[in-house]
């Protein structure tokens, strides 16, 4: 086996790709930071427990374990930083008013969460605290969008949903929780007689309920054939208006519905939003919001949020030209070193040729060369 | 156990420091980048051998290992860039010509390697290849210097060293590593008597060579020292002649030389740099020399380079000052919408304050308002 072989789903990210991500993170950080946003950096790794938390089954199979040498206690590499960020606002920030924080880094995934997905996403995200009205709702996902817009992302689509319709149907049916991770599914997969069979012995209501769901996706007319589906289920009626209204704050964006849609169920408490683009094989931001995610740290404070990996944004926005360079000779002159520091100081690349390298192609793409021309050092075009 | 209680010397970092280190970061790149060196990011996690390949015991014992589900492997989490980014030198770009690399990301450390430090630094280095004179050698400080410089480090000093000089010391003297281990940590606490001991029975010009070692360390005036104490060691006066040279090209700093200093012997094939500044406690930036840091990757080319650690280097900062805010209402109008966006496309930060939270004190600091005064939305101090 070689030395350079990577684990498979890792891989290294060469220069053009890397300049690309790192321009991408600088773009996201700020546009958070235009919104007020503030940056925090969660550790990769902490105590197993402390990462578990109050997640789901799918996290802990997610996440790498390691032993501290230290403390002797299971360790876990980050899956996520959702739960790290809860627990700073919960924990460590404390404070009373609405508290909005972004954060950006690599997290680590013991499988692939889907096909082509690296096991090393680098993932940026906000989450807005302390507020319970939709607005939050709003805020989260007009950052969302103006960052995939930043990005230079074009033609994506809108996804709405709300979890609390599939709940309130379920709301009263006494089922194990085997069964409905089963509906679960089915609903994902639009499977209609798998869900007919599983739903055999459920209350009418939820039964026929589940039914419709399958057929509630598409533009905004599913909330009103919704309205008249669901009519019969206590709670839905005040989810679906506030669905249309929160449409109505996207007037420009391209807004579809999935009414069955139960991904992340376990974890979100109310609107899930997600953006889709073409040539990403999966939603590019998931988001919503998730009121319990500080719970487990002593402070259930509402929450709302999303989150992208810019290793999968990076592959579906057009890649941008290197900015040129200029050449410039090796040399101990006093006047050569001040002329490359001023270039270097306004932003400009200058790269020294060191001696016997000078017939070599320069990996940056120079179109200036630094030449002394009357005993001045001058920019000139190659 | 709390479940907000993280591991020892493993920390959440906060608004405040984050942004600094966010800053210092962009900054570290922005002037590799004005030199010419391109971003590489290699993975957190590789097989253990390919992490371990060609390094010391010491990197071994400081890197966390844990198994690959998928391969069923051992994997390590790495605890330093540099191989992973010899390696993409040697074998993803395989270019012939000189290569310049940087790159920055988290590392993870099993066990602390030196008191209050993290066990997650944020390491940030450049590496120049394919050159093998001395000038890669001086602009590998040279970038090093400009880094600190940029960020605001001030009074520090330059130390240098050559692992040559003991290298060609003991070259010919029959020593178990033991022994040589030894004798290394003798030189490192200037330990006269011990060394003596250890040293009994090595050849006289060896023996009296590394006791006058002891006291070579001070300002360039050493050298001169040097270059008659070890007189009899063949190879040593070039070694000081070069580093006499090295010192001329950085008329500017403040120099000095530790010629006993073998603090990375095993790596480092030639001259060696630290950068020490006032409050720290160990070296900010290490670097030098280390040409066969490719060769187990089958590119056994020259190499100079350096790395540091961002959350040292911002302990070591004044703290920069946070931008002041813009606040803003939370409105659905048009006209508002437009004003913020226009702001916040101009570098600003404007937090909306969500509907009764508008007696809240805001983490940002806010010295402007925006309010409608005459049918516009006008930017007004408060």
């Amino acid at each position: 086996m070689s030395a350079w072989v990577l684990p498979d789903h890792i891989a290294d990210v060469l220069p053009s790709e890397a300049r690309h991500i790192e321009e991408l993170r600088r773009g996201l950080l700020d546009t958070a930071r235009s919104y007020g946003y503030e940056l925090v950096m969660p550790p990769l790794l902490e105590y197993l427990e402390s990462l578990l938390t109050g997640t789901g089954e799918a996290l802990n199979l997610q996440t790498f374990k390691l032993v501290d040498q230290i403390s002797g206690r299971s360790l876990g590499l980050r899956a996520d930083m959702t739960q790290q960020v809860a627990r700073i606002d919960a924990h460590l920030l404390n404070r009373q008013g609405v508290t909005r924080l972004c954060y950006c880094g690599p997290v680590l995934h013991a499988t692939q969460d889907r096909p082509r997905a690296s096991r090393e996403p680098l993932q940026f995200g906000a989450e807005i605290y302390g507020h319970a009205g939709p607005e939050a709702d709003v805020e989260a996902l007009s950052l969302a969008l103006a960052c995939v817009q930043g990005a230079g992302v074009s033609g994506f689509t809108v996804d709405l949903g709300d979890v609390r319709i599939v709940r309130s149907l379920l709301a009263g049916v006494m089922v194990d929780a085997s069964v409905l991770q089963k509906v679960h599914a089915a609903l994902a997969a639009k499977d209609a007689t798998g869900l007919a069979a599983l739903t055999k012995s459920f209350p009418q209501t939820a039964r026929e309920g589940l039914q419709a769901l399958l057929q509630l996706y598409g533009d905004v007319s599913v909330l009103d054939e919704a309205e008249k589906a669901l009519a019969r289920t206590p709670g839905t009626l005040h989810v679906l208006q506030h669905l249309k209204w929160f449409a109505t704050q996207f007037p420009q964006a391209n807004l579809t519905f999935d009414l069955a849609d139960v991904r992340g169920y376990s974890y979100y408490s109310g609107t899930r939003f997600a953006v889709y683009a073409p040539g990403a094989s999966d939603a590019l931001v998931r988001g919503g919001r998730y009121d319990e995610v500080g719970a487990v740290f002593g402070r259930n404070r509402p929450a709302a949020g999303f989150s992208l990996d810019i290793k999968q944004l990076v592959s579906v926005v057009p890649s941008r030209p290197l900015r040129a360079a200029i050449r410039a000779p090796w040399g101990n002159d006093a006047q050569l070193s001040q002329a490359i520091a001023q270039l270097r100081s306004q932003g400009e690349t200058v790269v020294c040729v060191l001696p016997g390298h000078e017939s070599e192609v320069d990996e940056f793409d120079c179109d200036r060369a630094l030449v002394l021309s009357a005993g001045q050092w001058v920019v000139q075009a190659i």
